[in-house]
């Protein structure tokens, strides 16, 4: 999620998790990363999402953030841990940098020469590192999002052509998403409207609680409700989202 | 707290949550990270951790753990907010480390030519960087516990000359604690007894929580319970804890 004032993801939240061991079978973890301006709050738990104390308090506990990344778990490589748990964070140029991935990347292990480093046995934050890797070699400093996108667009496709490669990525100044298979985004603002979650029975009128200038992009690998118009990314596209809505 | 059997901190963090604004004035944030094996659960608030809901989380759900850093902030540099809540994290080898301070550096920023920069504006965040670019530049891999033993205790005293430098560092495997001023161990081992809260009217029987081989030793700026013997650190003492006990 991605917005231009601070909002809670309690609504959304409550849907995606029930995809963690409920409505579906992504029960091998999960975790969630809250910027708040420069700082982050990272929840990672090993247990399925719909089972979690941890997961139990995202749902009441509304933690309000312009730039949320979270990921429910379908182990295709490395063990159940909490070292396997996206989405993953290091720390670039003074910054905080998280990073989610869905999909698979086969007989990817591409050297890391830098200062980046997997913790845990996944192709994910295999790939992480390799981003972050050759960010550090591309930009001596935080670029402007604008170079940024550039340079993830040149990045992507080199992973991507590896395996299935949806991944989200944030610095807690934009979220840039990528999409090889399943990605879709909705960008919501005035006048908002009723929603209904795919995955429980549960609606919330957005219009209760949110002002004229309120602006909030939701993105993800299958849509979260059901009466509303989500947009398909194209296979291979990276989509920059800042301020709630897409900005390249 | 350093134990050689995954163990909840539930009892103690109790008593030491009141110190984040009840029975103490450190009620500027606070924060937590547990290591399960090589993964590890971070916790931060800027809320005091007294009234906060993610300490609530902490005092109920018993997460277990050889190793949990825990510190509750008196702001002396930098403001009130997540980036510079304690206990900081970075990734270093595959690795990451977990670093809180007690104390106050003045007037002490080194270069940071490394790959390490602050995130916040606290002095404690920046002498850990400091301290993770010194450990990058001494060994080309996760070294030895005791040799990092011997690394820590060349780069400690660099920074203690600037101010008070009571910090504690994990990697997952070990724990290290330096005393400038105030810091106190205790280890617990068989026969296990009662142990009764310094700030709060609570206490715990050991006996009926453990096994004959666990060991646990906690580590604090003031001792947490009034009927136990605890060790005070020398001025300047660097200390590893592993496995529960003083390993040198």
């Amino acid at each position: 999620m991605n917005c231009n004032t601070p909002t809670d993801v309690t609504f959304s939240f409550t849907g995606f998790a029930q995809r963690g061991g409920r409505t579906d079978h992504h029960a091998d973890g999960w975790g969630i990363a809250f910027f708040e301006d420069r700082g982050l709050r990272h929840f990672v738990d090993h247990l399925p999402a719909c089972e979690s104390p941890v997961a139990e308090l995202i749902r009441r506990y509304p933690i309000k953030s312009r730039n949320v990344i979270s990921h429910i778990r379908k182990a295709t490589q490395g063990a159940v841990n909490l070292q396997n748990c996206h989405p993953f964070v290091r720390e670039l140029w003074g910054r905080y940098w998280v990073f989610a991935h869905n999909g698979d990347l086969k007989d990817f292990r591409p050297r890391l020469h830098g200062n980046f480093h997997p913790v845990g046995s996944t192709d994910s934050e295999h790939a992480f590192c390799w981003v972050m890797q050759e960010l550090a070699k591309s930009h001596a400093d935080v670029p402007s999002v604008a170079e940024l996108t550039l340079t993830l667009r040149e990045l992507a496709p080199q992973l991507a052509k590896h395996g299935t490669f949806n991944f989200m990525l944030s610095n807690g100044q934009a979220l840039w998403a990528h999409a090889s298979t399943n990605l879709w985004y909705i960008e919501r603002q005035h006048p908002f409207a009723l929603a209904k979650l795919a995955d429980e029975d549960v609606q919330m009128d957005f219009s209760q609680h949110t002002t004229l200038d309120d602006r909030v992009a939701v993105i993800v690998t299958a849509p979260l409700t059901t009466n509303e118009q989500w947009t398909s990314f194209a296979a291979g596209e990276l989509v920059v989202f800042q301020d709630g809505r897409r900005a390249g």
